[in-house]
């Protein structure tokens, strides 16, 4: 097995982290983000259910591995890394109630002489627990702990060339995927036979490209259910008339391109139809404002502003960060497509605008993954932009 | 759209939960694990990637649902809660830097009188963050927090009889699955193509029972990493000769019957195939152990004892109980197969004896989810048990 990336390109990663570290004055970060461990050294496995993480010393030459002894092996295998700098924790304290493997990890930090380091955790990434953070503060009573406020997620921002090669394959993946959903939906279809199309395309891929897992499951609320965005299917028969909506991503290597689209069974009342254009106008709008140098609140405002001439408004985000991801989510917790959010824009950042908007009885949701360029948003999927309606 | 549980069967949950409650000391428990908010209440969707949660508290009649605004809706199509208790946070604290959804449900305990509870947390909950805890705590400075020790996990452990049909169902989901992916195994087919078979079946089910997501995708270490246990697929060809072993779940209404089969492509070396005839010997030996009245060390003391007489042992625990799960773990992480764990089995509950030996250089893993019954483990699955040899 092999890094899905050069040993150069992770150099440049970790040197990129070292000064963020500098910068916000850590000797040591601590990340148990998935991605974050994925991104600095290649590790790759669905372990991250056990406490886990990836150390970053500023002068330690390599990251560190910690993990599960059974695990220690998938680092030898998918990761760079040399043998002193993976360290297994003992079985013995999976699932324990009274020890925890980060008193293991407290112990390592102590060995290496970094007892009195300045540490920034990931406070709040989905498996940095209260337990681990309870155990891990409790076992270097001298160290000086912080939020490290997402460092690596922001040093992830920016999308490298051999990253967008990922992406847009991820996305030519999800077009597919989509287009294969659309292809069996038909009144009387259950719904569960519609996710199986989908599960099959997204993992074939696209001409000897295979797709990964996603970090979400295909999402498709059905008739009033669309008035919500994250209720998962039955095995209710579609109906003969009513709204569908389905969001999805295409994984290439872990990397996202998610894309949401909504079908209509049998003729679609004025309304809806009404909403959808004003969808893709507004995603438009987005689009040509994803330029380097406008700011994440001027491409929502675009958005907004398309919205509020036709009568509607969003009160959520519309969009964030997207690329290399594990479950529980594919956005990278990081910049808003929102009010306020003045992170400026790069060329090679990657972005999901969910131009969804949901309303009392329904929603309507037609969005878009790209990459900021200068000629603005380039767009990663290709499927109809528009209410697909389903005769 | 309605709860997968009659009333009745969610108020005697309930009145179990304030039970152990009570024996405990807390006037209220928040649950973050998404598993105990469905066992709860129903709630089912893919938002436990934002801060959520059910309250239980002493004095009131149904639990509490807290969560995202764009979720409340979801919770009130598939609970059964009254709109009183489906609280929404507000949608500005998404990833917020400074503030956090848990300052808002620090003022709902406080706002309920709650404000000097004895509040018990789900300290090692994969989505309770340490910055869950932190917001939580600091909103409510004289509320006696302590971990509630996995409380509602352990409430689930023994399952009812319509918890038992899913189970059932989800075996028969599982042994479909697969089989479906033994079928599809060849030298030379690429590994992507068997996990997209393996995501069909899983998602079609059987004679119009669809499955679900399952809470950790198929994972598929082919030759030498078989030797340790959580890789995934890629887009390699399956070699002409040499191990493969796949672990998946069937998953009917969220509850998972896990399974692990070993594959050899091309003929089977002597030491493998007497490596898989032990494993066998020792699953079955745990089995006749799984009877109410025997302690879940006992199950694994069998199991070991078989392993030991053919010179083989496992460091790493055998087993771990399974039901209602969401990613990114189908294990209930309460008891464990292992020594030490004085648990004693009733009649109802259900555990994957995940009972693979992992060597220096291969694993092998012929496992069984299953039932504790009178007359030891009743098997979900029906697959072959042995060394699968394809040729």
């Amino acid at each position: 097995m092999s890094t899905p990336f050069s040993r150069a390109e992770y150099a440049q990663r970790l040197s990129q982290v070292k000064t963020r570290m500098d910068k916000a004055g850590f000797d040591l970060i601590i990340c148990q983000d998935p991605a974050n461990m994925g991104w600095l050294t290649g590790y790759d496995g669905w372990s991250f259910y056990v406490p886990q993480c990836v150390l970053v010393h500023q002068e330690e030459e390599t990251p560190i591995w910690f993990g599960r002894a059974q695990d220690a092996k998938s680092a030898h295998f998918t990761t760079y890394l040399p043998a002193r700098n993976i360290v297994p924790f003992s079985e013995k304290l999976i699932q324990h109630p009274v020890g925890h493997p980060y008193d293991e990890l407290a112990e390592l930090i102590r060995a290496r002489g970094w007892g009195k380091a300045r540490i920034g955790v990931e406070m709040d990434a989905h498996y940095y627990t209260a337990r681990c953070h309870a155990h891990l503060t409790k076992g270097l009573p001298e160290a000086r702990f912080s939020n490290n406020g997402d460092l690596v997620n922001w040093a992830r921002l920016v999308k490298s060339e051999a990253e967008l090669t990922f992406m847009r394959e991820a996305g030519r993946i999800c077009t597919h995927a989509m287009n294969s959903a659309i292809a069996k939906m038909k009144p009387g279809v259950p719904q569960y036979q519609v996710i199986a199309e989908i599960y099959h395309a997204q993992t074939m891929g696209v001409g000897g490209i295979g797709g990964d897992y996603a970090a979400i499951c295909p999402l498709m609320p059905v008739g009033e259910g669309t008035s919500t965005p994250h209720l998962t299917w039955t095995d209710e028969p579609l109906p003969n008339s009513g709204l569908v909506m389905l969001e999805i991503a295409g994984v290439r290597r872990r990397y996202h391109a998610p894309l949401t689209r909504t079908m209509h069974l049998g003729k679609a009342p004025k309304e809806i139809g009404d909403v959808a254009k004003a969808v893709v106008e507004g995603v438009d709008a987005g689009l040509a404002k994803a330029r380097p140098g406008n700011t994440a609140a001027e491409v929502e405002a675009a958005w907004q502003a398309v919205l509020r001439k036709h009568g509607l408004k969003k009160e959520s985000r519309v969009g964030y960060p997207v690329g290399l991801a594990y479950p529980p989510d594919w956005g990278e917790r990081t910049a808003s497509l929102r009010p306020g959010d003045e992170t400026v824009l790069d060329a090679g950042m990657c972005f999901h605008i969910q131009s969804g908007v949901w309303l009392a009885d329904f929603g309507v949701a037609i969005s878009e993954s790209f990459v900021v360029t200068d000629k603005g948003g380039e767009r990663l999927t290709d499927v109809a932009r528009e209410l697909i309606v389903i005769d």
